[in-house]
């Protein structure tokens, strides 16, 4: 079965367009493209939307507007409404990543709804969603407001996205054992000449201290032998000084 | 051994006050407060934060302002590093998420670098930190602000937190199953003295997928006895008509 496609972002009644723009952004920072306006209190489009979208202006622009929410998710088999508060509506209220998870099980379209800023999802829009979505934050101080509510969410649902794949990590492996024993062994053979092997008995236990501490990093063969450089200069130094 | 303290947040060379504000906010909402800057362009206090802040006041009047970031991560043991794009230095890169983990465990204090809002961390900066942090993000269009790149990762650290524990559901559990099949057994009766299940070698399969369809929503017992004063009024009507 084909994936689902991704969520539809639907800003129920937002007030200003700035944020509009600001969720449009945020949306297409993390791969959504489907923006719905359900009654924006200034009129759609608006020329504060798109400066605040930085660059998201085909999501602003392709963003289409509805009479009421039901017309706007008319289409969708699941819809979400994301409330900061409990309310006394009986529904499965799940975490952005717990409905993320779902979003991408589908089967079929989901919408997410996002009230107006001030006052959040009306208990009628509520009504209309399946499931809620709650953000689970500081109880002392809960202030998300509606851009990053929506980037919340659309970073979750991009998690599972080829663009969340974890970044190539461009490492070098560790140096071969054999060439960190060489390492080792050159330092240990001037820590030996230079007296530092004092008392003998504790000798044992302080050259595994230093191994310990020298395989730690897990230095690559370059830097094994840029540090096998600056033994020997620190040697030549030595000797030339001693 | 007790758990880490939570990481510190350290804004390297911000610009705007106002984004300083914004970066409190976001922290606070996911129960950080801790906030360190490191020479702020326009100075420090600023009364240009304090707005942007929503709020979150105790973490601008706590901000404390070191000269550089080598001060301002001297007491902590892991430094990470957060980055747009992939640079030439060769260090573990990880998500958000992989780096709340590792902050979690710690052990020891960790620090989370963010760089000026126009340019990112200057290489020298990324060159104190251990690890690497990037928000894999939409590789067309990469745009995340100050705020927003704090925000997902004191999201990330605050899901291990109690206040990211799933919020409480209000369920009420579905109907026993006898009370499911007394409602069913109410339409059934409807249904077959209103001539439904015609033709009759129909009959078991339609009854099948009515049953499964009744089934599906997990009604509740009070939901199950609101279904069936709803059959009763539209037998009662029935009757009344017929």
């Amino acid at each position: 079965m084909a994936a689902p496609p991704p969520p539809v972002i639907v800003l129920v009644r937002p007030q200003l367009a700035e944020n509009i723009g600001k969720a449009a952004r945020a949306m297409l920072n993390f791969g959504l493209t489907e923006l719905r306006l359900v009654s924006p209190r200034d009129g759609w489009p608006n020329p504060a939307a798109g400066p605040a979208a930085s660059g998201a202006d085909q999501v602003i622009a392709d963003a289409a507007v509805f009479a009421d929410v039901a017309a706007a998710v008319a289409d969708c088999a699941h819809v979400y409404a994301t409330t900061v508060r409990k309310r006394g509506v009986t529904k499965p209220v799940v975490t952005p990543e717990q409905a993320a998870g779902a979003i991408r099980v589908g089967p079929g379209r989901s919408a997410v709804l996002f009230g107006p800023e001030r006052s959040g999802l009306a208990t009628d829009d509520v009504a209309l969603a399946r499931t809620i979505v709650t953000v689970p934050i500081n109880p002392a101080f809960g202030s998300l407001n509606l851009a990053q509510a929506v980037i919340l969410l659309a970073y979750e649902w991009s998690k599972a996205e080829a663009l969340a794949q974890p970044p190539a990590v461009e490492l070098e492996p560790p140096a071969p054992q054999a060439e960190l024993d060489g390492m080792i062994a050159q330092l240990d053979a001037m820590l030996e000449r230079d007296g530092f092997y004092h008392p003998a008995d504790r000798a044992p236990t302080v050259r595994r201290t230093l191994r310990t501490l020298l395989t730690k990093p897990g230095w690559s063969a370059q830097e094994v032998r840029t540090l096998r450089g600056v033994l020997s200069a620190l040697d030549g130094a030595k000797r030339s000084r001693g």
